[in-house]
Parts: C-alpha cells; sequence; structure tokens
C-alpha cells in the first residue's frame, strides 16, 4: 500500500469511539462513521427519560471527542451496507468508502419479538431522541390527567407500565415511582401524582435476573418500597393506544416503556456470515468474521462466548474488545501474530430510585446506599467531558436534596402526532445501565 | 358573588407569571394557561440555539414556579379566542373557562411582514423549539459542508444569515462566529470552519437602533472584530432553500435566522377592541380594554404609551405591567379605585460574543468587558431556580475559558423534513435578550 492504511469504524458507541482513540496517532488514517453527531452515556439514558438530566449532560459531540486525533476523520453518516468482497461500505446517501479494516460497532436495539406495531405504543430507551420522547409522554400525562374529567380515562394517564425488569426497567420504574410520589406531589391541584401506579412487567421468575438471587431481592424489597407493583412471570401479549394486555388482563394505561428484548443491528445481515438467533454476528477468537481477518464486529453486535457464556451487551464488553481489536489491526500491519480476546467482568451495577442501587463489583455484592454512592461515583467518573461531569454532580446534589427534577420541559413533540416507532436501530453497543464503566472510557 | 372571584391568566411569560405569583395568596381563584408546559427565558433563548446552553438551563416548568401558592391551578391548554360579552375563553379542546377577571399576556411572535413563506427557510426565535431547530441547521450545515465535494455547495452550506440586526440579531450574529472561529475550529479535517461567513442583514441605518448611536458604534466595531459581514440599509427581498435575496443579490446559503419584525398574538383580534398596525392591542391607561374593566392586557401584546413613546416589548414592561394589573383587580374587588400604569426604563443591554456586550443601565452606558460581566450578573440573578443558576454559571465559565459549546446535540430531526414553518404564535412578552429583567423576576 502507498498510502496508510485506512481503517474505517462504523459507530461511535462505547466500542467505536475506544477503537477510535486508541488508532488516533497511529500509522494508519482512520474514519469513523455514525448517523448522529452525538456520543450517547446510554447507562444514563433513562436519566433523561425522566427528566433528571439534560441530551448534553450525557452526549458529547463524537468529533469534539477526537479532535486532537488528527489522523482521524468523523463523518455524520448512514452506512446501510458492507460490501466485504470488495472492502466498501456503502451509506444512505453519498459515495461508498473503501477500507482495509472495518470496525463494525453498531450494536443493538430492543427487539418487539416480532410484534413491532407494539413500538408506536411502546417505545424502547437506546438513544437520546426516545429518550426525549418518553420524558414527553410521562410528563404530557399528568397534564392531560389534570383536564380530564372522565375517572377511567385519568386513571389511564395515571398508570404507567414498563415491560422488562432487567437494569433499565428497574431504573425506570424506580424514577417513575419517585417522580409520582415526590417530584410532582405538590403542583397539581385536580388529581393526587401520588396515587399513581407504576407497574413493572416481567416475563421471568424475578429482576435482574442477571444477577445473583439475593441481590434480586434487595431488589424487588427496594422497588416495593418505592410502591413499584411488579409482576413476574408475566406475558405481554398486546400493547395499544387502549393499553397492555397481560395474559387475558387489560391494563388500561397512555405511558408504556420497552426495555425488553434485544435486536442486533441489521448492518450485521450485509456482512455474509453466520448470525445467532438475534442477529449479532458470532465472531472468531479474534474478533474478526470468519474468512474476513480484516473485517472486526465488536460490541453488542458481536456473539463471543466464554467459558460457555457470552460476553454481555454491556460497554465494558464494548471497549476491551475494541482495544482488542485495535492491537490485533496493528499486529496485521507488522505482520505479527494475532490475538484472541479474553474478556474480564469487572461487575455490573443498577440504580432503583434515589439512594438504592445493587452491585456486583470486583467480585463484592453491594446494595442499599453504598451501592448507590458507588454507582453515582462510577457513572459521574466515567461520563467524558470535565463539565459534563460537574454539571451532573450538582444536578444530583440539587435532585438529591430537593427530589426536584430539573428538566421536566416537554417540548418539540406537543403539538405532533403520536411519535413514530423507532425504526432507527441503534448504533450504540451498550445495554442500558447495566455496565461498570471503566475509568479508562475516558 | 358567592365564590371567591376567578381570575383567569393567558400566557407563561414575564407577565403572566408575575400576575400569577402576585395573586398567590390573595382571596381570588386563579387559572394560568398556557399551550406549553414550561416558562421560557427568552433573553437567553439565543444562547439554547448556538448550543450555549440546554433548554432546561433556561425553561422551568410553569406548576412548578406556582406550586406553593394553592389558590393557583395550572393548565397546559391552548387558549383560541376569548368570548368576552360573556366572560370566557375557548379553548382548542375542552370546555370554555369562565372568568370575573382575565390577564392576557400571550405575547408576540416575529413577523415576516406579509411574507410567512419564508419562515420555513428562515426561523425566527421565540420558542425553546425555534431554538433548537436553528441549532439543529446550524451544527448540520457543518457536517453536511464536511461531507460535500462541490465548492459551491460547500461555500453555501458554511454561510451563515441573520436578519435583523435587534438585540437578538446582534447577538445570534456574535455567536455564530464565535462557533466558526473558535468552537469548531479544529475538529474538521476537510473544511476550514475559521472561513465560514456570518452576515448580518439590517434594513435600518445601524445596528440596535433601539439603542443610543455611540453604542450602536460599539456594536459595530465589536461585530467586525469577529468578522462579522454587517449590511445595513440592506432590504431582503427573498428567502428560499437557496439562500437570501438583498436586492437584486444572491447570497448562497443554507442557515438563516429571521430577527425582524413584530407580529402580536393572534388572540388579540378576539377582544374586539382596536389594535395597533402590528396587532397589539391599544389598551386603556388602567392596562384593561375599552368597555371592558375585567380584561387586561400586559407585556408585547400591549400596546401603552408614554411621553409619546410606546413602552417597549421588554420583560420589564410586561412585569411592571402584571403588578400594576393585580392591583387594579384587587382594587375592583374591595371596590377601590384603579391606577393608571407608569412605566419606569431601567435600562436594556445586549451581548456581542464573548467578553462583548453593550448596556444603557440606570442611566449609564456600559460596553466592552465590563458591560459583559453586567449582562451575566444580570441574566444569570434573574434565572429562575437556584439549581440553574449554578449550573448555568459553570456552562458560562467553562464556556469563557475554552470556547466551547456544551450542547451541540443534533437530535430529534437529523432524519426529518425541513421543519415546519412556526406558524404557533409565541406566548411569552419579551423581546429576545434586549431588557434587563430586575431582580424580581424571581
Amino acid at each position: 500500500m502507498s498510502e496508510r492504511p485506512h481503517v474505517v469504524i462504523v459507530g461511535g458507541g462505547f466500542g467505536g469511539l475506544r477503537a477510535a482513540k486508541e488508532l488516533g496517532g497511529k500509522d494508519v488514517r482512520v474514519t469513523l462513521l455514525d448517523r448522529t453527531n452525538h456520543h450517547t452515556f446510554q447507562p444514563l439514558l433513562y436519566q433523561v427519560a425522566t427528566a433528571g438530566l439534560s441530551p448534553a449532560d450525557i452526549a458529547v459531540p463524537i468529533r469534539r471527542i477526537l479532535r486532537k486525533h488528527e489522523n482521524v476523520t468523523v463523518l455524520l453518516a448512514d452506512v446501510v451496507r458492507v460490501d466485504v468482497p470488495n472492502k466498501r461500505v456503502h451509506l444512505e446517501d453519498g459515495e461508498p468508502i473503501a477500507y482495509d479494516f472495518l470496525v463494525v460497532a453498531t450494536g443493538a436495539t430492543h427487539s418487539y419479538f416480532g410484534n413491532d406495531q407494539f413500538a408506536e405504543f411502546a417505545p424502547g430507551l437506546k438513544t437520546v431522541d426516545e429518550g426525549l420522547m418518553i420524558r414527553e409522554r410521562i410528563f404530557m400525562a399528568y397534564e392531560e390527567a389534570e383536564r380530564e374529567e372522565d375517572p377511567a380515562r385519568r386513571d389511564a394517564l395515571l398508570t404507567f407500565v414498563v415491560i422488562g425488569a432487567g437494569p433499565t426497567g428497574v431504573e425506570m420504574a424506580g424514577a417513575l415511582s419517585e417522580i409520582a410520589r415526590k417530584t410532582l406531589a405538590r403542583e397539581f391541584r385536580r388529581i393526587d401524582t401520588r396515587k399513581a401506579r407504576v407497574i413493572l412487567v416481567e416475563g421471568g421468575a424475578r429482576v435482574l435476573s442477571s444477577y445473583s438471587a439475593d441481590l434480586s431481592d434487595q431488589a424487588m424489597r427496594s422497588l416495593h418500597r418505592l410502591g413499584v407493583e411488579v409482576r413476574l412471570g408475566a406475558r405481554v401479549t398486546h400493547v395499544d393506544a387502549e393499553g397492555v394486555s397481560v395474559g387475558d388482563e387489560l391494563i388500561p394505561t397512555r405511558t408504556v416503556v420497552w426495555a425488553a428484548g434485544v435486536a442486533a443491528s441489521p448492518l450485521a445481515r450485509s456482512l455474509g456470515v453466520p448470525l445467532d438467533k438475534v442477529g449479532r454476528v458470532i465472531v472468531d477468537p479474534e474478533l474478526s468474521i470468519p474468512g474476513h481477518p480484516e473485517v472486526y464486529v465488536v460490541g453488542d453486535l458481536a456473539h463471543f462466548e466464554q467459558n460457555g457464556k457470552l460476553v454481555p451487551g454491556v460497554a465494558q464488553g464494548a471497549m476491551q474488545g475494541a482495544s482488542l481489536v485495535v492491537a490485533n489491526i496493528l499486529a496485521q500491519i507488522d505482520g505479527r501474530e494475532r490475538r484472541a480476546f479474553r474478556y474480564r467482568d469487572l461487575g455490573s451495577m443498577a440504580t432503583i430510585g434515589r439512594a438504592a442501587a445493587v452491585a456486583e463489583i470486583f467480585g463484592m455484592k453491594l446494595s442499599g446506599f453504598i451501592a448507590w454512592i458507588a454507582w453515582v461515583v462510577l457513572h459521574v467518573a466515567t461520563l467524558i467531558g470535565f463539565k459534563n461531569r460537574v454539571i451532573v454532580m450538582v444536578q444530583w446534589i440539587w435532585a438529591y436534596f430537593t427530589h426536584e427534577r430539573g428538566s421536566r420541559l416537554i417540548h418539540g413533540m406537543v403539538h405532533a402526532k403520536v411519535a413514530e416507532p423507532p425504526v432507527l436501530p441503534s448504533k450504540r453497543g451498550k445495554d442500558l445501565a447495566s455496565a461498570v464503566t471503566s475509568a479508562r472510557a475516558r
């Protein structure tokens, strides 16, 4: 090659960003493509949805993060297809881009298990846009309830259903309950927001099923204390404008959050290699695809098993994978041997409302206030940008002492129709809020 | 009346909010109606449009501001018509609301002087939504320029036109220039953002024409130092997707901000009383409408002359008017005499980019850094909410030392069509950023 090798990275989530940073200053040209202009810190996205934080607190322009690396170009572009034989990525508009090495890090989105018609009524929470849409629905429901004369319709407006009791679902349910019981308690004259119902529906036998059983119990007790109704072993059969059907029972509601299921980014299909049942790419030990050592997949889009278990779709997995991929690309350029991936589990944690959390971290199990402090410190420390950290700390100290949520603005969609289903797959490589993101994330 | 008198306030801007606060705890029932759930601090809206602040920093839920006043009910509702003879306001949906006293404070929006087809290409800046739309257009233009191969199209993408050189236009132009020359300077690889053109088009003979001539000169010098091209005496004849026509010259551009003209809220027409030529209600000395002492108009919607001059459409005018109206309503209830309005001009100020401003305040003329410090202190002090003040200060200190703008997220409309024209009249009673808002605003 006369020119320096060209590494194309698709996706500016935890994996893609880590890869771009570590390739900065190396003897390669790097192009990072993302459909949005910002990296989203997905573990705190539920805070945007519940008005605790503003989008700018948890999302940072990708080109700002990478501006010091002069060999890295960032382009706002939507990659629709990879042409593996010809080593090119095709964009929604514009000329295809040729690569010598490709890193696909487009992540996963939620799955409606074949019921995509639910999306309109039960948005998921993977992007800033979805977070703002959910925020608007929550606070509009209270506004409409204050004006509603019909008791049945008012009760439906004051019922909030979260589907799926993984970390995102548990965090959403906890925050929804606090909004009803604390934040809004004195602000309405005709309704009593403290009577709002928050229902967490889970198909499995316990909440936070990826955690140990005693932390699930802890979380369950915290949810009860917050007044959340938890329905375990409950199958959602239908969602529409009237409400959520669980088995034969209809729960009338206007506000539903979908926090269940995983569907890999559809870009995976264009790679022409075997996928697992949710569409993830089954990668080689070196994280490249079979037969094409120049094409790597990292993060939620990769299916990689270790000791018979899938590496979880968390920030740590994406970032550790990206570091290995960078090392392997540099090895290939130098003619050295590549290494196989080893995932090191640093633990996971989830919050349940104010001042309560559960964590499994460095082999320890924590719960309650101590786990919450650990959660706050870790998440603030790993936010990108000093200013963001200061501002998020101010917001949390404020919220802690006042129960206030500073970002309760309804804007953008008030006069619009029901929002469109979130058909756009997320490009972020993280299952929400479930991960310990290491300090290296900076 | 067997029940306490019912005061209905339409609009939660500076005037409406002041009236509601001062009626809090009094022996009346108060209902405040607004189409949005938040009060917007319009003097800082240009900071949202130019990514210096987040919406939540400058906008606060109206019902939170008023929650301590138990005799005040806040409803999210769109008032479409006042039925003066029957003392009722009609809503876009739901039953009409009867009043004993009415305070109309729905403000003004920008006027396209009969060319409403310009709105699609040249949004104004009166609401949070408009601020976010303009923000998105600005930063999308740079993203598209980075990918554009055609030099003429690239130049058009890197040209920003602001129409109208009042305080809003001057502040926008200054901020646009700083974005190009400082904030984004190192972040793009294919374009040089410092070559972006910012053009301020003004029909009159000088910028900031409501200020004294020497402060206009100061502002003009500051704009030149920032690299803004100012065109005085220039008439905009056409705006479309290709650019802005000034006389016979076409300026190719994709990003236009409309900061010219005033049009009063259309609600005024339903009052059935004489309006001035931009649609403002010509009020009696007591700020009520002719023949109906129970109907008051305050803020930008009111046409009130003092010493032969119109009281300007600034926050001070709206708030002083609201205080007088509250006093007059209480006087009417008690059978006392009403008072006539006396506006006390506390001055006005405008910023021109970082660390420069002009101010006429308490009879003094200030410019440069001292005026800027006065501007910052006054605007932060009058923001509602202690937390907002802390966070905005952090953002400004950060921005001052780094030239960074923390809220450069493009979200919401990236994949949408060209945004709709802002047909909705603003309900805020303030001409942007032009006013000294007194410390009583808290």
